[in-house]
């Protein structure tokens, strides 16, 4: 049986203006790897409610997890489950559990549970929440939507509550040749190695390292054997690393 | 009228395994916020033909310009420039142009000109080509889609090249404030702010520093007197950064 598969929308203008760089889908990007899902895709999109919804329903179709970030905040700007609801034609309202875990920390913190901070308990009906030991306001499953929080140590602190609810697969194994010759000299025997392994993963990244040209091999695959035989004869290919 | 609107579209499993991060669409990113085109989307896909086909004709249907990164070196899994043509319903042949340019440098470099370098000057007909100055194979736009190189520096160096060309429109501004208070105090007075100033955007990025909670809140426009104006309300509203 093929892995599950997987796909993530970042959500920020922050993102699309250049101003800061995502850290989010290249950690989840390694875990779901590790645990047997493959990410298949990415959306990166503006906070505009349209743009998450169509985004929100086109992934969430095409593959079997979906997972998001940020939008989940208190603020105006903050509309990722507003987006995630309307996406499922359901209704936004204060969900219970929600608020009696944020008031409950609001309390013990000596803060006002007020109105922005109520915000955060607004979970759709039918959600289940995803804990958040930081600052406490809860993700949320929503069938295969799986939303997070934009901050990244919350991110990751709510991808490590998620992820063992989730069934994976086989771990996608790789190993990796470094090659010290361009890929024009590469490329021909590796397109026949890719062609006898067709069951393998077979990428060629290539790099400019102080001038000179070359390129990372990396061999993918669920079956270590396989893997090392495909490796075996890459090596006898370029030996002591082309160079 | 508005600012001309641009998706970019990163083509490659090693971003998608986690294996490396992706540091083109931040680049490239910051560069459009630059010139003034307004980046709405990113998607990020496997070396899959079907996956870019259908993402290209998505992309480039909707929006302005649409760049792509990576997949157009000379090994097997370089198919950008197959899947661009297919997307446009154009065949690719050896382009004369793009030909003579790789047989230069090769002839140059003392290499031979062997077929996986010769396909580097597939180039779909009636593209224009976008210049190479580290390793010469060049990328091409064709229509509003603009093909490019996945090695960060080649990658820049073809984004050097290319924007001059395309016209962008008023540069989007923006002033930031840091404010060492928790979302759940600054999300009422700042959600009126954005009211009022409804042809800005103003973005909350909260962060977590040292334990305490802080935001940085994000004023963008294109009219520096508006800009100014909200900047202005909004010190005024957390005097001293809100500490």
């Amino acid at each position: 049986m093929p892995n599950p598969t997987a796909a993530i929308l970042i959500i920020g203008d922050e993102i699309l203006s250049g101003r800061t760089r995502d850290a989010n889908m290249h950690h989840l990007a390694g875990e779901l790897t590790r645990i047997g899902i493959t990410l298949k895709e990415v959306r990166m999109v503006a906070d505009e409610k349209p743009a998450i919804v169509a985004a929100v329903n086109a992934l969430r179709a095409s593959h079997d997890h979906l997972f998001t970030s940020g939008g989940i905040g208190p603020t105006h700007d903050d509309i990722t489950a507003d987006a995630v609801a309307e996406a499922f034609g359901l209704t936004l309202g204060i969900r219970e559990d929600a608020r009696a875990l944020l008031a409950a920390h609001y309390d013990r913190a000596g803060l006002e549970f007020n109105a922005a901070r109520q915000r955060m308990a607004r979970i759709p009906e039918g959600a289940s929440l995803i804990e958040n030991p930081i600052s406490i306001a809860p993700g949320f499953s929503l069938g295969n939507v799986h939303v997070l929080a934009g901050v990244p140590n919350i991110f990751q602190a709510m991808v490590a509550s998620l992820l063992p609810r989730l069934a994976g697969g086989k771990p996608l194994l790789s190993q990796t040749l470094r090659i010290d010759q361009g890929e024009g000299v590469i490329a021909g025997p590796l397109g026949m190695l890719a062609a006898e392994f067709a069951d393998l993963s077979i990428g060629s990244y290539p790099f400019i390292q102080n001038g000179a040209y070359g390129a990372n091999i990396v061999i993918r695959g669920s079956d270590p054997a396989r893997i090392d035989l495909a490796m075996s004869k890459l090596a006898a290919l370029f030996p002591k690393g082309g160079a």
